[in-house]
């Protein structure tokens, strides 16, 4: 199946210049909902995963279907202050300024297997921050799973040391 | 299994007086995710749903999942600015004031079979607003299935006409 072309291009969102890649018309579109998730599941299925850890708030439709089909736990990663416990934190560069992401300190045993999921990279910087937040606890970033990557935008250079697996790529705005 | 054990309390969260119902703590504990996801699933299994549509952001991990299991479509239901195309708006009240939530107009078909996902209900403003949503461009509600509820807030009124479905109940605060 070609989900490329079930994601929707919106030009100029949130600003001039930006194609937006809109993942709401594949999610509605029932085979190819699934479909992508058996393409984003396979290649961990038999990787003994302990842990899905999703970023706020697409990764979790994701995150949640995957942590599901692999009978692993799943661990939240949300912007400051939206988590109730005690947290480890990381701060992520953005465009002006930067963010900071946190996670439950006690959501990862150390050791445990954690693949991270997200439904799109860019530059890669909340992903490299979610790794961070995976290490700090002692947890094993056992991959990376990404249903689109901003290929011209090199966010994948930041995890060398990872297996990264994107599912669409694009190779231009 | 008894998931209410799987849920961590935490007194005056967001503020003083009200015990927050974490979740965190089952959804990490993958024999207790696993089985949150069978009990909402079950009821739902024969019921012909179309869609799924999960409210931000927590309901997106269980409406993932839900979504993946009964090959339906999934449906992001999100506060207001964060969808990129045309939206249908429905407010809903808070303590003070009130907020809009929006969903893509092209999400649902009409006469679609629609099982709307949430992980909890307090007073069922969301919930109710949600049901607005998908019945103005047609689709029907065929369930609202939510983790957890409030009980002692009585939400569960509101959706009289509705097939309504929790897990673990609350009495009081």
């Amino acid at each position: 199946m070609d989900l490329k072309s079930k994601i929707r291009n919106i030009p100029d969102f949130p600003k001039k210049g930006i194609v937006f890649r809109d993942i709401s018309t594949l999610l509605q579109d029932k085979e190819a909902f699934n479909h992508a998730v058996d393409r984003l599941a396979e290649r961990y299925l038999d990787k003994k995963i302990d842990m899905v850890a999703a970023i706020e708030s697409r990764g979790f439709i994701f995150g949640g279907a995957l942590a599901d089909r692999m009978d692993a736990g799943f661990v939240p990663v949300r912007k400051l202050g939206k988590l109730p416990y005690e947290t480890v934190k990381k701060d992520y560069t953005l465009e002006y300024g930067y963010a900071t992401l946190e996670m439950h300190k006690d959501a990862i045993e150390a050791g445990q297997r954690v693949l991270i999921v997200d439904d799109l990279i860019a530059t890669g910087g909340t992903l490299l921050a979610t790794c961070g937040l995976v290490e700090k606890v002692g947890g094993t970033v056992a991959g990376i799973a990404v249903l689109i990557e901003l290929s011209f935008l090199k966010g994948r250079e930041k995890f060398s040391k990872y297996d990264f697996h994107s599912i669409i790529q694009y190779e231009s705005e």
